[in-house]
């Protein structure tokens, strides 16, 4: 069997889903998966579909190629196709802090992500032992004021050589740079420590602190132009109380961001999630 | 328009999804919903659709024929079709509490629910101002050792003439008899005072203080002829500690009660939930 | 028995709960509560004690001089003490939403609230039937951009007239005026339909889904003359998705709004909490 | 400065509050932490003070046979002192699931937790290679059904020679002997992988997932003689819905078991559990 996933995105109209479904039953496909959404206020709509075709008579050219002539052009989809057998690429950047990089790693390997991790990526050399301990090519990319657009075609390089599909921010602590931003549009995943919209920027557990919430949060979102802005993906919360320290927060904190990155990269790596004007659909 | 809501399981097999779409598109409808699932351990499939067709030229009774002679036979599909314009029919059973049954009447009277609430029922007087004061029917049906059938007969006559599509049982203190649970077999709805399947029967906060639990919970479930074992439909917990008391989980509880029940007739009312083997798919 | 509350802060310093609770067992009283905070940032410290006295050879006068001059001016101590007995009054102004409304009213007919209401008040005579079916004098005082400080004086008669201890918006659509709240400093409850701080002032159901967020949340806090940035008593939240619409997440923050706002107004009833620098101390 | 940790617990009566804070006032103590709570179901009282005294004119000895005799004996105090410099010692007992090992070992290394682990041990020798990775030693005890008790004194000599204070289950798969539990008696913290008193003994996941419940839990517990029947520590729960399999009910328990378990940890280990009648009271 081969397997596929397919997600559309196009305006709202009539017809789509019969003659989607339709499409792939002509070509001897089988749904096992379909999920559907529309956004009222803008009339999109949006499709995510899983199936499968017998392999020795499947072509997978053939079939974007009559998908895009027969169904694209008619109803304007825009549309991605994923092999199911094809896991995705993911290089992994961190700075110093390695909770985040412990848990993505330990989840790694017992086989619970469905991806590949070519390599970790750094500024800084702390974490090189780790990459280490669990075999992973470990780059040193250096940041100083005057060398950040130089680091960033380094990055880029390695991204390239290594066919990377997505980047995940493992609490890596610089900002990322248009070029990266550009070529992996909505494909680098950070992890904010904030419930955003509250608390963007750095710090935010003392802002947090400061302000004397009773809840914290942590979000993780792809990375746009604008600090802290770009598409929520996943979000979660943890109460607190005026017994907790500013240090507790952070403890706290750890917890949720190791959850909710993880997540995210899940969500991520299986195609679940589409994007459009800033928001994310997570078909989960 | 004339918008219908379609619910079907049949065993799994290639070419439903497609087939059903194919034959809601060549009866001139337009889908503007669908979800499904598949239940892997029993190989059972699970969908449902929301479609919207031309009043003018759509015959409810023309459609459902044809969808049994070309479709349900042909799959072994079983289904219900629901017209969206008709809004279901509840009846509240109530007995002393009323938290759950003001909080029920509090969504009803804002146009959260929906429903129509053609009576409520008890087994005592005291709740009647409350029915009063909202302009509902209130039935008085008493019930004693000796009349348990006798009541029930009473209830199924007046369930039966207010043609009552479904049974909400808002802290209802009876056990419901077989004959009203044949009658609406996964229809009659329970709110259950702890997180189910703990604390099963009588004072589950009692039974929750004396374990020592830290989370208190709350169970909506469809009434079997087993004690609290039917199909769960929603369920919610709190974080409680050893300075509550039992009057303090008790407090606590109402408001997970009220909340959880009226997610649960929600969930219901607008046809998301489907049951299988003692368990629900819960479309939402 | 007499039972008194006790509030205390201070400078942090060493043997303040041994003298404090000495001076309580040597006037004859029993502790029967004990709670204390020490904010090490700002060291101050902070203690809620429940003691109680036998009534007739206990007078509240004598204690409360007692207590200023061996201990308060000692340790140059802020405190507030409370009768046990006395249950305080609470004033309630709305708008035109009746949900908050409801909800506190259900409660505190059940007996759940420890506190009077001796008046509703509203800019708006929509929510009068209401208040008559529970039996509570309403009071309607319209503002006009020219009637605000004239409409100020109304309200803080009708205050003083009735003895109110604190006032509770329940999704009260206006500005507080200056004049309040300083006269009620930290004893003006507001419920904001958000997560605090993140989307501040108006329509924020509308800006949470503009920022696509996965989590919508509702924030209680005390008025101070900056916009919902007073000290924030409670907070929770609910999980949302990219299916809810906007009148989705208003209903689903009706849920919150009530059971946040029902939250605050018992902790602050029963004298639980403590307001220093913008922050809160809950004793819970 | 000599930090204390104390607990007590006895008949509720009057004064114990003020006779306590008075001692330790006496002693040239500082009272830095005090909380209290009192059963009243059966009457009983509990305390929980940490304590500074200037080092070279305090002696540990001196004063618990002070307190023994001054205060213990007047009010049939039952009580326990730690040194807040010691770190208690814990032993790690797991099998062959590495995932609570990797978060707690994760944990240890970062310096969240405030104990020392000078063993893991375990029935297989699947997971040696991380204890290596962390540097801390390993001892392998294999079980079979003719050599329980025998494994029991090798275990027990173990925990004696290493001066161990507690006991970490961190889904160790076999039962603990009757010697050992009687000898660390609310000393053996396990985790089980439901919410209890929900789905007690072998295979809870699938059990859960049989069942149909909405909501999956953990739960953190001393262990006692009768299975999963000891004190409570902590629980935490997550949403699930049909859409989950039993495999990623395990998948997801997992991130559940970690916090839970650690959280249980974090609180035993730094002496604010007190255990009563088969319930916890958590001084946090």
């Amino acid at each position: 069997m081969h397997k596929i996933t397919l997600l559309i995105h196009c305006d709202d109209q009539p017809n789509i889903i019969a003659s989607v479904t339709n499409f792939i039953a002509s070509n001897d496909g089988n749904i096992v998966y379909i999920d559907q959404h529309v956004d009222r206020e803008q009339n999109i709509f949006f499709m995510r579909l899983e199936c499968e075709f017998i392999s020795n008579t499947f072509f997978i050219e053939n079939f974007k190629y009559a998908f895009q002539n027969k169904l694209a052009e008619v109803f304007k989809l825009k549309w991605r196709i994923y092999s199911a057998e094809r896991k995705p690429k993911m290089a992994l950047f961190v700075s110093k802090y390695d909770h985040c990089l412990y848990d993505i790693l330990g989840r790694y390997n017992s086989g619970e992500l469905f991806l590949e991790i070519p390599f970790i990526l750094s500024n800084h050399l702390d974490l090189k032992p780790i990459a280490d301990s669990f075999n992973i090519p470990f780059y040193h990319v250096p940041i100083t004021k005057t060398t950040k657009e130089e680091a960033a075609q380094s990055q880029l390089k390695l991204l390239k050589k290594h066919h990377i599909d997505f980047i995940v921010l493992a609490r890596y602590m610089q900002i990322i740079s248009s070029t990266l931003i550009n070529e992996y549009a909505n494909k680098i995943i950070n992890i904010h420590h904030s419930f955003l919209p509250a608390f963007i920027g750095a710090k935010p557990y003392h802002s947090a602190y400061k302000r004397g919430v009773k809840i914290i949060g942590a979000t993780s979102h792809y990375i746009t132009e604008e600090l802290d802005a770009g598409p929520i993906i996943e979000q979660d919360v943890s109460h607190v109380s005026h017994t907790h320290s500013i240090e507790d927060l952070i403890a706290k904190g750890r917890d949720l961001e190791k959850i909710v990155l993880s997540n995210a990269i899940k969500l991520h790596a299986t195609r679940k999630v589409m994007v459009f004007n800033n928001k994310t659909i997570i078909f989960s």
